[in-house]
């Protein structure tokens, strides 16, 4: 068996470890004489997996005790509607940020529901330009440029593009916008989640599919304080109130329960390599790997991101025309896969991803150097 | 490694060809050099897997061209919110058949979203039984019981309760309801999904969550008419709207990958153990073990469920006093797990799904007997 160097955007490269704990235990889980996904989800064994799951989150990320962790169905896509089914009332505003992609479908369920119940959904900011149907972002906002109302029900933030690879948090310059005082402050952070700490107490909410940096996909974990939780309106759908799922400890309904074994499986990896410090180290060494390779051939290889708001989990980039495809075939025949750009936008794509080892980002780095070499 | 006999009502036992298959290939997915899990789901390995699990549903089940093939997040309780949400306007009605507790749930999320919507969510029929909270079900109506309203937008059906052990279709006497003319029929087969054939033509909507008798939790199957699908609302998010997920192949947002292969290689299997002449077979003979070793201890064992409506897939049967949990114990000595009924209703529940080997049946069949005739 031979594992490739996988680059992909997500579903993504899993820790080498976390896999093997699984193909080892997947016909008899813990002498149970049954897979972890035949347990009964109200069984002690399964528990005993799911609350390990919610403690590990706990313990990595400093969750304060007025904060619910919870396991979600449905992807960051579900979170867009939910968010504001929970939280927006008739004349109730919501503003969002926009930085790419992922937060104007964000802000398009958030509309949508707010027609729905007689609410209002605004853009605080945006950093789009261009008048077609696909915007280009190439940075996130100053903080002065993030003008919240003070009556929002909820400011929405996206800590990472994917498709743009515009992130917010990785240089001091471009911090997580603060919401004004009182207004909870809402951040899907999907594709930079556990890669650096951050202050779970800055936010009212924080949801993060786990198919990027700690699972597989059919997971999604959400933060949210406890009385941003109990606020929510309770004339909708039992199963999108997230009174539920947090009265319930994510249990209302079977939860994905391999889905949930594999993040913790994830996360324990994560534990045991440093925690969220050593994350941050391995993951900063790898996007100095790339970004320096894109720097040292600067008239062949274009990042269009400003330095500021560079992602750290995804590096986008573009050859000179008529090079991409040859640039994709030639580095999967080097082992590296997962490196063609989102199809809106093309070009090239890394993603960086907790579990890519930084090996591979050099090697992928060297690659790029030679790359150039031949071609430039 | 031992495995045991696994009677849980869901999650439950999968096939041990499905899993030894995903074991086989968890690192290394058909030679990808990663994990299905790590794919992405826009990619030709992924998308092959998802093709080819629609295709045998399609196989299985003989699904006509004019019905769609989904794969959805978020179990049989979120559907039992998205099937009001889809279908239900101001002044429109739904019709719900109560043959026991996720009956009841579904009309109580029906009913949330009637009120949303300026509509009403009526019981057509109910065998339910007691003033209490928790009404007590024993058997399906006939066919002459349910009375379904002309206008209705839907009749809601659950084929099998699985708390109840309550089955419409086991027994000729008690076939699914038929709606009126022009009224889509939904039905909630979660828990007997795939036990013997059915005519999809006769149902607008089917759904099924997965953990029952195709694979793992975290997938819910659907299958839906293409008009009844085209006429549902557009002003509710994209993302519980069918049709976004019907025009997307379910690849709308990023789907449970993992859950998904492993549906396809319990279909695989299905496919290759006789298809569903094979499982209703197998199905038959394991209820017939358990049913009469019931049936041979009358005075000791009691099935509260009337005969017609006994479910193939979920035994529940009562003992004397006092000796429920040295059965259950016993029998987890003997390698028979999963046996304690729901907390809502006690006693002793087996359920039987397509997976549980008729050796198995037949072995607590067997223990019954003996456990019978020591403590009778």
């Amino acid at each position: 068996m031979s594992r490739v160097m996988n680059f992909s955007a997500g579903p993504a490269a899993l820790p080498l470890a976390a896999l093997e704990r699984a193909r080892e235990e997947l016909l008899d889980f813990g002498g149970t004489g049954m897979s972890v996904m035949e347990q009964s989800h109200r069984g002690k064994d399964y528990e005993r997996v799911h609350d390990e799951a919610i403690l590990l989150l706990r313990k990595l990320l400093d969750v304060p005790a007025d904060h619910d962790v919870l396991f979600l169905q449905g992807g960051a896509s579900q979170q867009f509607a939910m968010i504001p089914l929970n939280f927006l009332d008739a004349g109730a505003r919501a503003d969002y940020v926009l930085t790419g992609a992922w937060g104007e479908k964000a802000l398009g369920e958030g509309q949508v529901v707010a027609r729905m119940f007689g609410a209002e959904a605004h853009v605080a900011a945006s950093t789009g330009t261009g008048d077609g149907k696909e915007k280009s972002y190439t940075r996130a906002p100053r903080p002065a440029e993030v003008t919240a109302d003070a009556r929002a029900r909820y400011l929405h933030v996206t800590s990472n593009e994917t498709i743009h690879g515009v992130q917010f948090g990785a240089d001091p310059a471009r911090p997580v916008p603060t919401a004004p005082a009182g207004i909870p402050l809402v951040c899907d952070m999907s594709s930079d989640f556990l890669w650096q700490r951050f202050d779970v107490r800055q936010y009212g909410l924080v949801y993060a599919g786990a198919q990027k940096n700690i699972g597989p996909s059919g997971v999604v974990v959400v933060l949210a304080r406890k009385d941003l939780v109990a606020s929510g309106r309770k004339d909708i759908p039992k199963i999108f109130q997230y009174r539920t799922h947090a009265d319930a400890n994510s249990l209302y309904n079977t939860p994905p329960t391999f889905g949930i074994y594999l993040v913790r499986n994830v996360l324990a990896w994560v534990d045991a390599a440093g925690g969220l410090d050593g994350m941050r180290a391995r993951n900063l060494a790898k996007a100095a790997a790339v970004y320096g390779a894109i720097d040292a051939a600067k008239s062949f290889y274009d990042c269009p991101v400003e330095r500021e708001s560079r992602s750290v989990m995804n590096i986008v980039f573009r050859l000179p025309p008529g090079l991409e495809d040859r640039f994709v075939s030639e580095a999967k025949k080097a082992g590296m896969v997962g490196l063609k750009g989102h199809r809106s936008v093309g070009g090239i794509r890394a993603s960086l991803y907790n579990a890519v080892e930084v090996a591979h980002a050099e090697a992928l780095a060297s690659f790029m150097k030679e790359f150039a070499r031949a071609n430039g």
